[in-house]
C-alpha cells in the first residue's frame, strides 16, 4: 500500500476525489495481485495498480485497474515507476520546463516525489537544491542523492538561507508543501519562473485552508511568474514513454531510488501519521500480505 | 498623463522598476509633443509616449520614446491604443487563452483595463461577468458596455454572487485586484481554469503585502489551475498586430472606449487618490498642457 501525503488531503474535503468521511475504509492505491476474476485479460497472478484501500482483500472493478510488468524489486512499481515517479517526472518537466543552467529548488526532497525531482533535474543539467526538514535528510540530499545544496527549513530564515544559496535566484520551484516555504521562494524565484505546484501537505491540517501566502499575486505579476497546478493523471497519454525514460534512468544508475518499507496492515495509521510527521526517507510504503 | 494604481504600486518597492521615493519626480507615462530635439528622427510637432513624470516638460532621452501616430481623439493613444488597451489585449488573449463559451471573470471591471477585457472576451464569444464596486458602475457594464452580468463586491458574500452568476464555473479570470476577489474567483474556478494577473490594487497600502488569498496552493492543484502574472511590455513584440486588430474592433464599434479626462498639474495627485478609491470608469487621464 502506497502511503503519500494526498492520503491526509483526502480526509480534508473533496480535492479530485470526494472527500474521505469517517467509516468509510482508509482510500489508499496499491501494488496488488489477482487472487479471483471474472474480467477478460485479468487472470490470477497478474500484478495490477488499484485503489484496493487499507485492505488485505479487496474487491476492485476491473476498470479502474491499471496492469503491471512483474519486475525487480516490486517496490519500484509504487515509488519510482509508480505515482510517485510520474508525479517528479511530468510535474517538473511539463510545468517546471527547467533548463539546463536555471536552478531548481524543491520542497519536502527527501521524500518520494522529492527525491526523484531533484535528480532528474541534475540529469537535465540544473543547479539543485532541496528544502528538508533536519541535517540528517539534507546530508543524505547532498552525499547520496547528487544535489547542489539542502536548506533545512527548521533552521529558521527560510527565505535569507534561500537566498545565500540560490545567489542567481530561483528558475524552478517544485512545491510539495505551499505555505510559508512556497511563500519564502516566491521572494526568491527569478522573472519569468516557474512554479510547479504539486501538494500543499503544510495546510493539510484544520478544516478550511488558512490565509495563503504573502506576495501573491503581486510577486506573481512583478515577477511575470507561472504558478501551475497539476495532478500526475492529467499527464497519462504520455505515460509510456516517461515510464521508458524513468527505467532507462535507474538502469544506468543515474537515478537512486529510496524506499521505505513497512510491515502489516496494523502499521498503517502509524505509518501516515509519521510520514506527515516527515519520519520517512523516499517512499513510503506498506507491505500487507 | 495617464493615471494608473500601478502609480501607487511604484511607491510601495521596487516592481519592474526600481522603488519611487520621497523627493522624485512622482512618475508617469504621458502623450508628449516633441517641443526641441537633438536626436535624428524626432522633430518639434512629433507625439510620443514617454516616462515624462508629472510635469509640465521634460527632458527624456530619446532612447525611451514610442513614436505615435496623431490620430483622433488623441486621448485613445493613452486609453485603448496605450499601455491600458494592449494589457487588456494580451493579458486576456495570451494568460488567461479564452476558448468561446467559456466564463471570462475581470475585477476593477469599470476601470481602464477591465471595460477593455471585458468587451474582448465578449468578441471572443465567452460569457463575461466583470467585478465591480457599487451599483453605478454594475449598470454601466451590462447596460452600455454588453458585459453578460455585473456583481457589486461591496454588497457582500462576493464568493456565494460569483457562484451564482457564474453556474458553470469560471474559466478565466483576469485578475486586477488580487486579494479577497482573487480568493472569491479562485474558490470558483473550473478545473484547467487560468488566471491573468494583472495587478493586486487591494494590496497596495501598507508596508509589506498582507497574507495571501486562502486556497493557494491548495485550489491551484486540485483545479489544475495556471497563475500567470505578466507585464505588458513582456508582449510588445507583438505589439503592431494588437494595435490593428483593437482599431479595426473600435472602427467596427464593438469597442466601446471609456475615458475620464481631468484638467490641469494640479489635478494630478488627487486624480490618483481617487483613482485607487475606484472614482473613475474607464481610462483616467490628466491634461496639463
Amino acid at each position: 500500500v502506497s502511503l503519500d501525503a494526498a492520503n491526509r488531503a483526502w480526509m480534508q474535503g473533496a480535492t479530485y476525489r470526494s472527500a474521505l468521511k469517517a467509516g468509510d475504509v482508509m482510500a489508499g492505491g496499491a501494488l496488488a495481485e489477482v487472487v479471483e476474476s471474472r474480467a477478460p485479460g485479468l487472470t490470477p497472478g497478474d500484478l495490477v495498480f488499484a485503489d484496493t484501500g487499507w485492505q488485505e482483500w479487496a474487491a476492485v472493478s476491473a476498470r479502474g485497474l491499471s496492469p503491471l510488468p512483474r519486475l525487480e524489486p516490486l517496490t519500484h512499481l509504487l515509488s519510482v515507476f509508480g505515482v510517485a515517479g510520474l508525479t517528479a517526472y511530468f510535474g517538473l518537466l511539463e510545468c517546471g520546463r527547467p533548463k539546463a543552467g536555471e536552478t531548481v529548488v524543491v520542497s519536502a526532497a527527501a521524500g518520494s516525489v522529492g527525491t526523484l525531482v531533484g535528480q532528474i533535474a541534475k540529469i537535465k543539467g540544473c543547479k539543485v537544491v532541496g528544502v528538508a526538514g533536519g541535517a540528517e535528510k539534507c546530508a543524505l540530499l547532498t552525499r547520496e542523492l547528487g544535489f547542489d545544496a539542502a536548506v533545512d527549513y527548521k533552521a529558521g530564515d527560510l527565505r535569507r538561507a534561500l537566498r545565500a544559496t540560490c545567489p542567481d535566484g530561483i528558475d524552478v520551484y517544485f512545491d510539495n508543501v505551499g505555505g510559508d516555504v512556497l511563500e519564502a521562494c516566491l521572494f526568491n524565484m527569478n522573472l519569468h519562473g516557474r512554479v510547479a505546484c504539486c501538494g500543499a501537505v503544510s495546510q493539510y491540517d484544520g478544516a478550511a485552508p488558512p490565509h495563503g501566502p504573502r506576495g501573491v499575486p503581486g510577486l506573481i505579476v512583478t515577477k511575470r511568474l507561472t504558478l501551475q497546478g497539476f495532478v500526475v493523471m492529467d499527464f497519462y497519454a504520455k505515460r509510456d514513454a516517461a515510464l521508458a525514460e524513468l527505467k532507462a534512468w535507474v538502469d544506468e544508475g543515474k537515478l537512486v531510488v529510496r524506499e521505505d518499507v513497512l510491515e502489516g496492515l496494523e502499521a498503517l495509521p502509524g505509518a501516515l501519521v509519521g510520514l506527515l510527521a516527515g519520519e520517512n526517507i523516499g517512499k513510503r510504503m506498506v507491505r500487507i500480505a
